[in-house]
């Protein structure tokens, strides 16, 4: 085989690539941050003027903006709106390398990070990876209903929304026409609120001209959720509001009952079987194997449990924070999956670290501030909670699109996001309405 | 199982979308095209006052703007930067329909087009299927050397640039990690001279500042031209401005030989093996398999010999189109598989269409007008040849930009892609560098 031969084949030409700095200097300490995302992110940053070798692994090349990907689901956003190689925002902090490789496991006794061969060695760990979504014990309603991690996910669930709407235009079935396009959201937390009003929005406005024996405004929308109210994080009056503001874009909200069964033309919730042919999983999450590698106590969704240090308890070496850590708040609560809450863990834990290594300082225990919740439902309408101030509305509306913004990474980021949220707004049309990865 | 149990429940909910227009009436005469390309879309698009029904047929829902698809393979722009849904673009459009399904074969005798076990029937029928990358017979070839047709092979030679550039960062082997920095591209057209120019480009400025082990700019380029020259269409003067141009870019130059052996880890070019993990493949094509379709007689390309009215020889009901059809100017020269060719064709055998419908008319032979060549190779550099005036460098390369931005689909298209391009000219930045579709 031509493939065998030139395998063996002698390299004619080759130069060993020059390098551009030396190896770390013996001594300084190693920081081993695992994973890019907002906590893992925000440490390395932080650690920018810290005497110290920062490493940061992600099995990704890019950090992604989590709280937007439901927009790539949806044909709103491009996936490369809301992701930003990691090399490139750590390209000018020169105490940081980027590494890309999918962790194995940890040795502890060694103090090394496992990449499959290849060892890692840390003086301080951070693990920051984050959490998938999860079942509860019923992984085999997956492939029936993906959820909305990665993007691959987001582009998967924006293939399997636009070739419901396909597949009915050709249907010559009403049952099975009117099952295409039907929708059904499992989890009423904030990614499955956006979702639905992003899909109603989609089949009621974006796509209504765009079929001719289908009208997609037939399309249903259907959020379930579990407990009695959307939102559970926010006041019961935003929740209300939540609710409202999705029934006058179409959705059906089914509380109370949580979903029973799923299969690839159906769901039961309560005592109601739907009909369906998607279903899109936002219920929820379970953190990565962070635990297995350390093992270290976890809960039920995975957490590692972690002191007020966000150490694992009697190792000062390692910090877990972000979705992948159990932390609890003064009165014992667990704090939030949320991205400020990783950001401050982040930050708090290259503080922590910089005392330690420059004046042998303990820092104290790390406090979350709590800056406020907000959620979109759908053009013009969203909810925000600030504790002494809560909005609804439009003006809600505005002051999500800004926050999100703002917090996007990369100036080329924002500026492609406000433009297509511009072109959006101006002509009601989603521009990222594009089915890939057909086969064939 | 779950999935069974609720394939064979009873269906609660359910009611017919409400059609909103009456089928096509009687009598009118059905036109079908095949293929969204440039050629099928500008036929479908000519048609929008003929008293015809149009069904426009293809495997994607998207119109995707090949010219610049070697700007998403090179994380310039992203996929929906250059691909627009085409039930959007004809939308307005009453007398038409867009059908999503791949096409299995054509009836001749019945008039019917054959989407698996649908049947669309035909009084006119264009094909416009386009054409993919060919391997000359070598097939065995494809795994090693991607082509770029489509959007899912942009992204995949996406990852293959980024990812050997993250897998040399950490190789210890020098010969490997020179293997791994050494780009080859097959093919010294239009494709393989842009994005030549534009790997030489992300490696030199893009990528420069992002990695610690490797220094990206001692990564090679290397085009593999067989003919003595690149660019063959142009004129000599401008492919040898071409390879000056490519050349200053750091892109080795190599003419006068083909690929004689291609594998995994190098490529035989004449007497020399050029050690290599990415091979891209811009050398040959082959039109769809519409030939097979129709048992017409058709060229070692696979292209259908038409007729100078563009139809099929004898079956004044069959027209085709672009990169599909071997169509000969009135020199009996081919005509080339651009993208002015296939426009020109769909307008034309619109308008013969609509002429014999509505008055029985015969519009005479098709004749191509031929614009101009125009190619980029990289930051203010670009050769243009309109016959009467022939432009190199940063004039030509405006022009280039000007004529690529105006001649794409949907006014959000443009606006974002002239963002990404200033985004790109003013920070040297690269914004789509994403990695996706790797598993785990």
């Amino acid at each position: 085989m031509t493939a065998v031969l030139l395998r063996d084949a002698p390299a004619r030409i080759h130069y060993a690539p020059r390098l551009r700095r030396p190896e770390a200097a013996e001594g300084r300490p190693r920081v081993v941050i695992v994973g890019a995302g907002f906590g893992g992110l925000s440490a390395a940053r932080a650690l920018a003027r810290a005497p110290v070798d920062v490493t940061l692994i992600d099995k990704r090349n890019y950090h992604l903006f989590q709280p937007l990907l439901y927009q790539v689901a949806t044909a709103g956003l491009s996936p490369a709106d809301i992701a930003s190689p990691i090399r490139g925002i750590l390209a000018g902090q020169a105490n940081a390398r980027v590494l890309m490789g999918k962790v194995t496991g940890i040795d502890r006794e060694g103090r090394q990070v496992l990449i499959g061969e290849r060892r890692v060695p840390y003086d301080y760990l951070v693990i920051a990876t984050g959490a998938r979504h999860a079942y509860f014990g019923k992984d085999e309603w997956e492939p029936f209903a993906p959820g909305l991690k990665k993007i691959e996910d987001a582009t998967d669930i924006r293939r399997r929304i636009l070739l419901a709407f396909e597949q009915a235009e050709t249907e010559p079935d009403p049952v099975e026409r009117q099952r295409l396009l039907s929708f059904v959201i499992v989890g009423g937390g904030p990614t499955g609120v956006e979702l639905a009003g992003a899909i109603a929005e989609l089949s009621k406005v974006a796509l209504a001209r765009d079929f001719r024996s289908i009208d997609p405004r037939s399309a249903r929308v259907i959020l379930v959720q579990s407990g009695e109210r959307l939102l559970p994080v926010f006041p019961p009056r935003l929740s209300e509001a939540a609710r409202k503001s999705l029934e006058r874009l179409g959705v059906e909200v089914r509380l109370g009952h949580p979903v029973s069964e799923c299969g690839e033309s159906a769901v039961r919730v309560g005592p109601d079987v739907i009909d369906t042919r998607t279903v899109i999983w936002a219920a929820g999450v379970a953190a990565s194997p962070a635990a297995k590698w350390l093992q270290a106590e976890k809960d039920r969704a995975d957490r590692v449990k972690v002191d007020a240090n966000l150490n694992l308890p009697g190792d000062p070496r390692i910090f877990v924070i972000g979705d992948t850590a159990l932390a609890v708040d003064s009165r014992g609560n667990p704090l939030p999956g949320l991205a400020p809450v990783a950001k401050q863990q982040g930050a708090y834990v290259a503080a922590r670290i910089a005392a330690r290594v420059t004046q042998d300082l303990d820092i104290g225990p790390f406090v979350y501030h709590h800056l406020g919740n907000l959620a979109t439902v759908g053009r013009k309408a969203a909810v925000a909670d600030f504790g002494f101030l809560r909005l609804q509305g439009s003006i809600a509306w505005l002051l999500w699109g800004v926050v999100h913004v703002l917090f996007l990474i990369g100036f080329r980021n924002r500026v492609a996001v406000l433009l297509d949220w511009i072109w959006a707004y101006l002509t009601f049309q989603r521009g990222s309405r594009l089915i890939t990865g057909v086969k064939g």
